[in-house]
């Protein structure tokens, strides 16, 4: 394709995107589609000559555009929010033009120390002391991951230079609250932990872990002649966004030695409001956080804030020296690949810089602050009819509500399907629920409304006959 | 952002974009700035109001442009190519603004059945059989290593549902060439199979590893009581693109019950060339396969095809299901989270069924056959020249030479400061040579003579006195 070619079909699809935003909100939010039913619509196989551009507008229209579910409807009340602001969409388009490798320093430097403007500039917005280091990983599960091989590597001296976990004389054990992140149970499992060795902690009545007995399961595999290694914490957990007592749970990191990995993947980013800041005091004792810019705070799938206080962990656990990636600079610099997983690595820094430089830190609170209050408006609504409950405090944006008497998983479903809102079923402690979460960048106080007469009206539908 | 802001926005970038294409090859390849010069051009904190585009602009032009090493150069012969071909970078910007996450068949129908189409598409373009089921991958990195941890499950019986890999009885081993690229090592490490465990098998003269050392050493680990678990193939290794004798390994790997995964980041894309198969052949009898389609074939980073034979072992290594992520679909579709490391994923599909849609195969593989002609005939000017030496086969597109009596290293960074071409010096069995890796999507025959005439010159400046 020709740079005039592309220019062509680029400005068309720019009017494609801004088009496609405008009538979003008009579209189901969940894809109504069954299954098969976009495959059906592509050959069976790959175009042997060029196809026309008109072909493929045709069928990104009719096939693929029915078959998203719109992440950035105003509507969408669903998972967490995950937006993608359109400054974090151009950026994207530069990212992917100028096709540079963050793997190393010198494969382009502009990816490196961008990423290290922008991740100075994300850890002054949200409070967290220049004592940490920051690296941009795709997603929290993957940064929780490598949290885990670092609390290992920590807590065996870098037993992997050695037999690895197939040589440790002790189980080593993680603890985290049983309202973690399903991805904390899988990041350990890949570390080579296994089942038997992961303690998932009970909570209390606002499901924030039970610092009492996490120090008891400590203390019994002390006991047991096993070797506690990491703690997770949850800053703002999945189902109910309940913030785990962090304070107590470093003391117990630091009295026992053991990782402390702090998960707020999504109430990170709702430290850019200083009144938020209290919710994770302590943090700056943590061993590692992680965040995720890609989804409240607006910067588009997939980029997350991953900060560690000591970065030789990282580099020593995950870094790899073959002759073919030694560069000049080696030494001076940092070599992001050798900060995670993979080894290519994107320019995802350029999306941060373009949302936090076109709409400026005080819009984004702004932003944050009205879904807040949204949330506790919500919150309130419902907690003045009888037929519905609130059943976890509105701790953040996320509102988990349930119908006193009608199935809420048939609930949620038929809001689903209906197409003017999203919203999940959830499951807390046996019961059914439905989780609100609030925070698309362009749902107002009437969105908010709107998805709660939904909810109304197809509780009154599916509600049992008494 | 409004909609009317971001087409104004999207049509200067557009426009900004192609102007870039155009005016690369008259910029440096390697980026000449020194550490620290990017970083400096940047403000210490985010903007707390909205900035001008222009500045913007600016700023990209003035600090972001010079510090980036153009892997689309003509003139790119470092690492393995990686190009963003034009259809991909559009791929991308609707990526981005559809914000699809393709974690659950729910989260957006098309993301997760336009990945199975193209992956379809693909493999029937190497001549994969449709025995294999595809998915899309950040990078190889993390596909081996989603490989080498089905196969440590496999192995262990799902060891990581009881004690995990500190529960083995004896010790899993792992088996790759010592021309193995890095990530090899480095996902078995994060795995826990400890370095202890790692066999780095010989090579023979063309660099493929000797299968009769192979046979010993798994032999040698049976005696000593260790379980062997995984073989990896490299097809087209990263120093040399050596291709491992993949019929004499599945062999092994067969008798012994071992996991086989066929690395062929770089060389998996040539064999969209049927004569390129014979290079593989067998690897229908693969357990896993991983090539990426964002080096050679032009789909720009990050998307890497990890085709599986068995999708069982797959999600049972690395699936969870908390009830957050529960859908109505589950059990009739795919819910690739399921299938890697992260929970959440871009809608990467789009870039390959793009670039096929707008380019179609043919013009892909007649590029592709250009590159291996090029490599050829660079390879047949330096043989005729006294003082320079191929010293590798040329299986592929990469060219791996050395002057006999300059310094290899001071002539590959005196060519690369020069900027006129970028190289990747190297060392390959303890001696210093310079990888000329050819395969930039607009890289002709005058740009590899460029190079050529770049490295005599360098050469001719560095030579040591005799």
């Amino acid at each position: 394709m020709t740079p005039d070619a592309f220019r062509e079909l680029g400005h068309r699809l720019v009017d494609w995107v801004a088009d496609y935003r405008k009538r979003m909100d008009k579209l189901p939010v969940m894809s109504p589609v069954v299954p098969g039913e976009v495959k059906a619509a592509f050959p069976r196989s790959a175009p042997e000559t060029p196809q026309s551009p008109q072909a493929l507008l045709e069928l990104l229209d009719q096939a693929v555009v029915p078959g998203i579910t719109h992440w950035n409807h105003s509507r969408f009340f669903a998972y967490f929010p995950g937006n993608s602001a359109f400054p974090s969409v151009l950026a994207d388009l530069v990212c992917s033009a100028l096709g540079a490798q963050a793997m190393s320093w010198q494969t382009s430097p502009a990816a490196t120390e961008v990423e290290e403007v922008v991740m100075e500039w994300l850890q002054d917005l949200v409070g967290l002391p220049r004592t940490f280091t920051g690296v941009i990983q795709d997603t929290a599960s993957t940064a929780t991951l490598v949290a885990l091989l670092c609390a290992r590597e920590r807590t065996t001296g870098f037993g992997q230079r050695r037999g690895g976990m197939q040589a440790e004389p002790s189980a080593l054990t993680v603890y985290y609250s049983e309202e973690a992140h399903s991805s904390v149970e899988k990041g350990a499992l890949m570390a080579g932990f296994g089942a038997e060795n992961l303690r998932r902690i009970e909570t209390d009545e606002v499901f924030a872990l039970r610092p009492e007995r996490l120090a008891h399961a400590i203390e019994t595999d002390l006991g047991q002649g096993k070797r506690p290694c990491a703690i997770v914490a949850g800053i703002g957990t999945t189902a109910t966004t309940a913030f785990d007592p962090l304070h107590a749970m470093l003391a117990l990191a630091k009295k026992y030695g053991l990782w402390l990995h702090v998960d707020a993947a999504m109430a990170g980013s709702a430290m850019i409001l200083p009144e938020c800041r209290p919710r994770w005091q302590g943090v700056e004792e943590a061993d590692s956080v992680v965040f995720n810019p890609h989804k409240w705070l607006g910067v588009g799938l997939d980029l997350s804030a991953y900060y560690v206080r000591d970065v030789a962990h990282l580099t020593q656990t995950l870094s790899t020296q073959p002759s073919y990636l030694k560069t000049a600079q080696d030494g001076q610099v940092k070599n992001f690949r050798d900060w995670g997983v993979p080894l290519g690595r994107r320019f995802r820094a350029l999306k941060l810089w373009f949302l936090l430089h076109l709409e400026g830190a005080e819009a984004v609170r702004r932003r944050l602050r009205r879904d807040l209050e949204n949330a506790r408006w919500l919150a309130a609504e419902i907690a003045r009819n009888p037929d519905w409950e609130v059943i976890a405090p509105v701790a953040l944006q996320t509102v988990c509500i349930r119908h006193r008497s009608a199935d809420n998983m048939a609930v949620a479903q038929r809001v689903n399907l209906a197409g003017r809102a999203y919203v999940t079923p959830s499951v807390v402690r046996g019961r059914a629920m439905i989780r609100v979460s609030i925070g698309s960048e362009h749902s107002e106080r009437p969105d908010v409304q709107a998805v709660w007469d939904e909810l109304q009206r197809a509780a009154a539908c599916t509600q049992r006959p008494t």
